[in-house]
């Protein structure tokens, strides 16, 4: 390693330092802050993020950069990859006035209030203006990085690193047409019973329990990682070797404490497998929010709700609430936590909708930048395409365009991430059986280390020293994602 | 406020949250943090201390701090006592070269190492030369300040503020004269019977809600605070809004959990009774060690181990713990959880002898500095100072010169504090009592609102806005802290 490179490196580890500090202080805001310590932890936030800022835009990260870049490095060296992402990612931060920045902030801050407001309300108009101002923000920012094909795709790239719209629209207009003809035909049948699981509670407590041991045995390593409880579920990484993870458990929801967990372990057991020579830099995350979501995706769906975990898992399920289940026979608990429905909320949705929920949203954020929408039409335009999609309609806004806190936080282009998240975990796991024959069999007894070995050897060591699509390509072949996979997945578990 | 005062207070706000942000990793730390994790939190503390250190000694806060004192300000104003504060803590900072900052920071981690070690091997010999190199290091800091009336002084001022060795040892020698008297006296007599509480183990669960429940009766804000358990109780503050305690219970010695949550409540009320306007600056501290300590130790002793507070809690106790207490009358139960001791290790040390063991530390710290003790022959002055001060000998020196942490991490000087603020504890409770006549029935029927409102408006809204002196001479019309209300408090309990 050159003298170049490790001053530069040491400038790296402090903004990484800083970041791991900030996402401290969040995860502590979400799990142990006292009720009326809200507010100074704003303060510790803004100012954390400001130092970071502040040590990310000065002379001094730049100058240590382009000295570092003078230096020639092996291409695929740990060198190389981190100059090429750091440059990736300072050229986007450079780009953006600090006025810029600031106004984003304030009117995100003004947006999440107001939006909190509007659901409370259960109406989209007093949340409209701060929409609008936002709407009006992304698209100058996105406005810097010109020319781009479309105007979403600089916001697509902060989201999945060379994402654009001309990629997406082939593969959605895929999923537009089989999906929701596949849901159709799914949904029409007589879905199964699942009474037995939502008459009476299932205590919390056991639920946890089972959550906790299901995440370790996929391998979550609880020596770097813990579970906490929280509003809502979430991974946060401070570090490689700190991973955590939150999950909720509900009395009458018995499969969602499990699920969330599993989906949180999921996205966690990727980051603790990243490579640990990129600990303390930018290369010890995902690939990509895509990357990311197809980890979590993958373990919770073709994993955890496939027929061979649950001929291994289900005996500890009925186990830990004796009695419940004694007299539901493996198929019938099966059928019951895969049923489809056409349903409007996007985090409650199933695998076979969820999709579906996403090709909305993404046509409605191409439709606002073309300027082919108002944020005025929004709650008719959504309601619309809810009937076009999935043939119900919401009774409010708050069940309809109100749902989400993206775009109340400013993110536009985030959504896609999660269908493409859904569409590369189908590939993996079609890779996978080829790779591991008998991988059925494996996760019916209860073990998944092959299945981790393989993630771990074709995804996740890399971290984000790969951009996606050479991650993609490296795996697949092709740098495109394909939805094919997905579908003949989706298929084969609901109409067959 | 004018424009230079209000530039200079964004850089303090700055600092200021940064530093509670170290405090937050440092209690998840010691709380939550994953075993595989704690190399890397090392890391990201270092970090932060650094940022800490950068900005405490830019040019940019030298210059802001410089602008606002030019600036006229009401004596006793929030402007004039933050500038008095800032200059003295600056002052210390500035002179201090990196160099030196750096070395102590090494050695004094090399230092701890090497305790465990050694504390592991019972042996004092392998920690001897990094005790040797970290004291030189020290005396080197000390020199920094010269001219002083005693080589130690300037380090005592590190923990209060303007205290000396001048000023200590006519204090500390009525307490060698009258409390080793007074120990002898009381450690002689026949101590009251405790076997009852010692032999069957107690839930650690039901000491832990007994332990709430105490704190909150007594006035810890949960709104603005938690508990949570650790190895070793501390308080920490994230700012004013955010002050946690941490506790540990052990089955066997059931009013430890107890007795450690109402100690560490009393620097945690301390600190949640400082005027809210001195939030994120250096003010919201307490006044100084001493005084941090009088206010947990007055809650844990004089108040928490006295018999109207039993008069109270005693049935709560009782019911807490069915059958094990119901034998067991009022009188019987004080006298078992207030023995005197002759014990060899300061932190199990009872109030009536703990202030000789901070003696025999003192008398070490000042040979040492004044270079007529050497650290080879530390173990054997501590073992004749215990023979002298308690009448005992430590049979090796885990329970002897290796017991404490305080000189592995490099603090010299901090040791007076804790036996100051025992002596400050009488004080106030003797003040208090002629305040409010009727304490004892008040905390008798479990009313502590008066007595808390007391210790607000005397001592907690000042919170570090004035030097510890000037607090005291406002509290006792004296600057001089007098041993005489501590003895009469013990002889009262002990000999009487």
């Amino acid at each position: 390693m050159t003298k170049k490179f490790r001053a530069l490196l040491e400038q790296i580890h402090e903004i990484r330092d800083l970041a791991a500090t900030l996402a401290l202080l969040e995860w502590d805001m979400q799990t142990y802050l006292p009720s009326g310590a809200v507010e100074g932890r704003g303060a510790q936030m803004e100012t954390v993020s400001g130092v970071i800022h502040e040590k990310l835009t000065s002379r001094a990260f730049a100058r240590a950069l382009e000295a570092a870049e003078a230096d020639e490095y092996e291409s695929g060296s740990f060198e190389a990859s981190l100059l090429r992402k750091l440059r990736h990612d300072f050229e986007k931060v450079r780009k953006m006035p600090a006025r810029l920045v600031r106004e984003i902030g304030a009117a995100g801050s003004a947006a999440y209030g107001a939006w909190m407001c509007a659901r409370e309300a259960q109406e989209f108009a007093p949340f409209a203006p701060h929409l609008a101002k936002l709407l009006e923000l992304r698209k100058e920012q996105a406005a810097l990085f010109t020319p781009s094909g479309h105007p979403l795709d600089p916001l697509l790239d902060d989201y999945e690193e060379g994402l654009t719209v001309a990629e997406i629209d082939p593969v959605f207009a895929v999923l537009r047409r089989e999906q929701t003809a596949l849901v159709r035909a799914a949904a029409d049948r007589e879905q199964p019973d699942d009474s037995f699981i939502r008459s009476d509670p299932f205590s919390p407590e056991k639920q946890l329990e089972l959550a906790r041991f299901a995440a370790k045995r996929i391998g979550y390593d609880f020596r770097r990682g813990r579970i906490d409880l929280t509003e809502h579920p979430f991974t946060t990484s401070f570090g490689l070797t700190d991973v955590r993870i939150t999950t909720k458990a509900f009395p009458h929801l018995p499969l969602s404490c499990l699920f969330s967990t599993i989906h949180e372990a999921g996205h966690a057991i990727y980051e603790q497998g990243i490579d640990r020579k990129f600990d303390r830099t930018p290369l010890a995350d995902g690939a990509s929010l895509a990357f990311h979501e197809s980890q979590s995706r993958l373990w919770e769906n073709q994993v955890g709700r496939g027929l061979p975990f649950w001929r291994w898992f289900y005996p500890y399920m009925q186990r830990k609430f004796p009695g419940r289940l004694d007299a539901v026979p493996l198929e019938r608990f099966y059928g019951a936590i895969n049923r489809v429905e056409r349903s409007l909320v996007r985090i409650e949705a199933d695998e076979a909708t969820y999709n579906l929920h996403i090709l909305l949203r993404y046509d409605l954020e191409k439709a606002l930048f073309e300027n082919r929408l108002s944020v005025a039409e929004l709650p008719e335009a959504w309601n619309e395409k809810m009937r076009e999609y999935l043939g119900i309609v919401p009774p409010n806004d708050l069940t309809g365009v109100l749902q989400d806190v993206h775009w109340a936080g400013g993110s536009f282009g985030y959504f896609p991430t999660y269908a493409l998240g859904n569409l590369i975990a189908a590939q993996v796991w079609s890779l996978a059986h080829k790779e591991i024959p008998d991988l059925d069999e494996e996760i019916a007894s209860g073990r998944f280390s092959t299945f981790r070995a393989f993630l771990r050897k074709k995804i996740h060591r890399y971290g984000a020293s790969l951009p996606p699509k050479e991650l993609l390509r490296k795996l697949t072949g092709a740098e495109k994602i394909d939805p094919a996979p997905f579908l003949a997945y989706l298929r084969e578990k609901y109409c067959s």
